[in-house]
């Protein structure tokens, strides 16, 4: 058991606070014999790193990623892989006054009352700087699909609503994801954001959004009946980003309104396998993958560190306003896009590890 | 690492088949010395158990629990407890006909094509009745919190919503769940549900629904930061009941369209202790518990075995219609409603043992 | 984490005490598609079965075993299997004057000190009966193996030393392990043994004794280089076997005294593949199999129920000489045999199995 | 699972190579409030330290270790605790010549065989450089246990034999320990040690040893009735350490020629409190602690890097003669004194919280 690591077969364990020295994490169980550098990990901390755009935290971080052990002449040896990212930009001074009053929103009191004593240096464990460490392994994950999987996968996410302002998946382009600073993937939204988020920012307040996440390529079978199911462990992953309160496979929520009829995802032969007409069902039945695509996504709240005045308490017990100076995402929902990917790449990763250990490596069985 | 346990330091892992000579659980971990014995569970197993109204399936189980170890002279010995349920009512020759053939949106396809080789009758251990060790742990649960917490914890859950028809939260009345086969909190909602059930069961059709389960008296500090979250754990849980495909906490995907200060829970002192003025986080900030109630909300799709022909294949991959007999729940959002509670109530026990290791028993630190 | 488990990716949970209704494991992570019956485990459990000659307790059991899940149409399913044997020669009278006295060398003053509660008729949860599961699990692991490895696995344990007498191993013949009714390899060794016995017997007493255990064909490779090591996880899983006080991997304590030459052993070419040409290291190096034999042993301490008055104290807190009726083994070493092998079985299982997630299935990697 | 940690509530990952940047690990589970400092951390390491004097390896490691999360303002804050070390003597070229040869006795062929690819710099993940991490774990454990159990626990280890020369024991002195460079109880013996090493080294051959490891003021109650025993997790610990082949607890192996009555440590009343008159047990009846000082030993291979020339073949399938350069210790039992009393304290800090998870905090019950 561990308070700090996920996945069991590609199991990654994290360490580090927001003001430490560093943060890091350890990934044991990877396949011996993959190509990795850290040119394979640093692109996508790139994505996720602060302080690209107006609209996303101005702490400035390299966030420049060194693998310590578990490489060797540039193949994974089958050892731990750790990797590490000196934390840089520390301006802990920002946060004296944070020290003894509690964010409302915020885990300052929940931690105050479980520990008695915490790094209350931004947001300490708490902080999402935690979550580049995710991203980190999130990339160890997809070379590790891509190797065992021959390159059929893919795994992309996008923020597919800010606020109340949903993209029109009508005009869905997974390119136009990479050009705007929301990860946005509807042109026809990027303005109507940008408008929105920087009256949310001016007012010093934020607002919460809604990520989905989608992994193409994924091959039939991963995942287990009862209690390692593939959906359930992607929830808790997902439910596991900072700020999440809501998680949905497939249609989510909305199979709630549903016949069993309009909810079957109608089976046809095409070439010999069988096809699924429709993905209701998110690409997970019976919480094993069906090899449609797997789809989920998730809510996330509004970041609590804000400007505008909300009543609270302090450690003494006093009755007290607080205002959250300092650098904060007017909306988290976008930085936890990368992250999004990365989690669903370790949890699909550790899968197939246990699957491979169960039914069979390398190939799984094909379908039909 | 387990495919079918679930918990850490409360674990329980789970066995049987729909249709094997019986079912059971084993629960590891349980502090010694409670007081203990069938009939503290048999009830919640009745409350679950089908064929108790026309709603639910006409499969009729006795559902008659016995521990096998564990407890001696009464109470528990801290080895661990072995449950078993026998099935009597295993109607095999009904599933025949589904041998061979792929019901849309069941599981049947996917552990071919995982296992190659399954259990098809009643499906096996995809099938519901599975739940029926949960609610038997969930009873075990259930009294380990209340000799560690003094009775202080009340779990409840109900159905709040069935296809598009959802309760009037204004009239909520717990009392109400245990009046009508629905375990609907809305007593002004059941004749509606009643006829809505009714059109869907005659037209061999079956039908979502949304479960909402509820803990008050827990304790802040259950959880941790990261991965070993409260809600994450209990995403996972309550995800891995089957046919749920959406799992919320407190607002859920509502925090979406709000604002930082509309999301955060303003703090007062009340008697010296902190208090929340308002539960947008469901109980749980930073995944750990603020001893508000803890409120989780999920979807359950509906039955994918309904009499409704859908298109499909079978194993020997013909293209076919198929209509599944038998007898299934055409709600099974409704018997999900014990589930729930056990499921929370399992993750509650869970994290408050491993509360107890890392920092302290039997109290829990005050709040403030 | 539980207390009751063992295996990682073979994961057997065992759970019943020695007078309670039933005993039972269950078996989670097994292949699927695995022929598997009860005629493949009983003749396993009739090795180990008591009161089949004068030196063995005379509890008659029938130790019949039922598989109640995770089979169906003769092969395994990849669900857990849930065997269970019904206890049926339960006398627990003969416990009763034990109940509030402690054996000096057995669990009972423990088992009262940490959970102030415990079912003490036949010694409850530390009875040797609970190894009967162990012996089921284990002839599972075997089947496994088999399937995996092609047969090319034996494995086989036996006594050899008893008291001050050990076997020669000129002598040693395995072929003579299932004719006489200690597991003595040594045909010349049964009647001295036998004479000893039959003394101890009569004095009321007991004896310890040395078990050695030797898997053959295992590939190499399995394993890991620290905490996952085979040779960590057999000292565990032998040291774990009730009454062992040491453990031994190939040439175990006697390597204290060698200098680096004696102990290495040599490695020469033979038709492509590396041969070694003596076997110090019991076939395990750095925590993985080389392809050698895997040889292991163990030492287990002199039943401590025995009809010699030894001075010892009551729940009480008074000073009291006990003496232990009942139906004990005079030698448990003698029925530690079965399970050893067992033990062995199932560490080389997991171990399979957690090669093939990380490393590759069904080929291991041929040696050179 | 893992294969790189251990310990299951208080757990210690590590990672890591001889010849990498550094080496380092998380620890997870520790108690929140505690103080720490590097200066906890650093004695014990220094005690580890190679090149202290000519019977160790020559390499020159500052060994100094850094916090680098987890603590904050001088105490332990309940999430990870990375540890690190950077390495500072790297003197790769030694081992040019190792990397395609295999030592016997050495890990360098089964690494290959099960991995295919290796750092083989220095051992790499298989070099007992790996134990500096857990020694400094050790020291956090150590904190842990004094600070829960009050100052009661003394852990200490020592060389009791090296080659065929035993210490004697009835001049044992703790206090010598610390005063020759053997780790040496015995100051009766250490000349004797110090001409056979010299001998030894200048031969370029190495020789084996016993380590014992003793805690004394381990309250009883720690530990479980099957797989969570407290000798099974010892057991494993210590088997886990680089080239040990035989572990034992209490008597051991002596254990095999007692009778039952000798084997029992009679148990008398002292002070309202039970005491035992002997301790055959080593302090563990049934996987439970008994309140007596816990006894473990184990022995010790030579090094298998020596000069003296051994039979052996390279990567390439062709027979060859290996001799080892490099700075390579005589008697790794030496140094594996300080690893011994660090995975003792470890194991007892593990199962002190599992203690606490099931059956209470923060008193043990006491003994009667």
């Amino acid at each position: 058991m561990s308070h700090n690591s996920f996945g069991h077969l590609f199991r990654v364990t994290t360490w580090g606070e927001s003001h430490g020295p560093a943060i890091g994490c350890v990934i044991d169980g990877c396949t011996p014999g993959l190509a990795l550098s850290e040119a394979d990990i640093q692109p996508w901390l790139d994505l996720r790193r602060p302080g690209q755009s107006k609209f996303t935290t101005q702490r400035r971080e390299a966030d420049e990623v060194r693998i310590l052990s578990g490489v060797f002449e540039g193949r994974t040896t089958g050892t731990p892989i750790a990797l590490e990212i000196r934390n840089t930009d520390q301006r802990s001074k920002d946060y004296a006054e944070i020290a003894t009053r509690y964010r409302p929103g915020h885990a300052d009191v929940t931690y105050d009352l479980k520990y008695g004593h915490r790094d209350y240096r931004g947001g300490g464990r708490s902080s999402a700087r935690e979550t580049a460490m995710r991203v980190a392994a999130g990339a160890v994950a997809r070379k590790l699909l891509a190797v065992l999987l021959g390159e059929s996968v893919t795994i992309r996410a996008a923020l597919v609503r800010m606020g109340d302002i949903a993209v029109d998946r009508a005009r869905w382009d997974w390119s136009e994801v990479a050009r705007n600073p929301f990860f946005c993937p509807d042109p026809g939204m990027v303005d109507a954001w940008e408008t929105l988020l920087t009256v949310i920012r001016k007012e010093g307040s934020s607002i919460g959004g809604v990520v989905e996440v989608v992994a193409e390529g994924v091959p039939p079978g991963l995942g287990a009946p009862i209690y390692a199911k593939l959906d359930s462990d992607l929830a808790a992953a997902l439910m596991g980003i900072n700020g999440v309160k809501g998680v949905e496979i497939g249609d989510g929520f909305a199979v709630a309104g549903l016949r069993g009829e309009q909810n079957a995802d109608p089976m046809r032969m095409s070439g010999g396998t069988v096809r699924f007409e429709s993905n209701h069902a998110g690409g997970i039945l019976g919480g094993i993958s069906t090899g449609q695509p797997v789809v989920a996504r998730f809510a996330i709240k509004p970041t609590s560190s804000i400007l505008v005045p909300v009543p609270s308490v302090n450690r003494e017990g006093q009755e007290i306003e607080v205002t959250t100076k300092g650098r904060h995402d007017p909306c988290i929902g976008i930085r936890a896009v990368p992250v999004a990917e990365a989690m669903m790449a370790c949890v699909l990763a550790d899968h197939l590890l246990r699957h491979h250990a169960q039914c069979g490596w390398p190939a799984l069985r094909p379908a039909l």
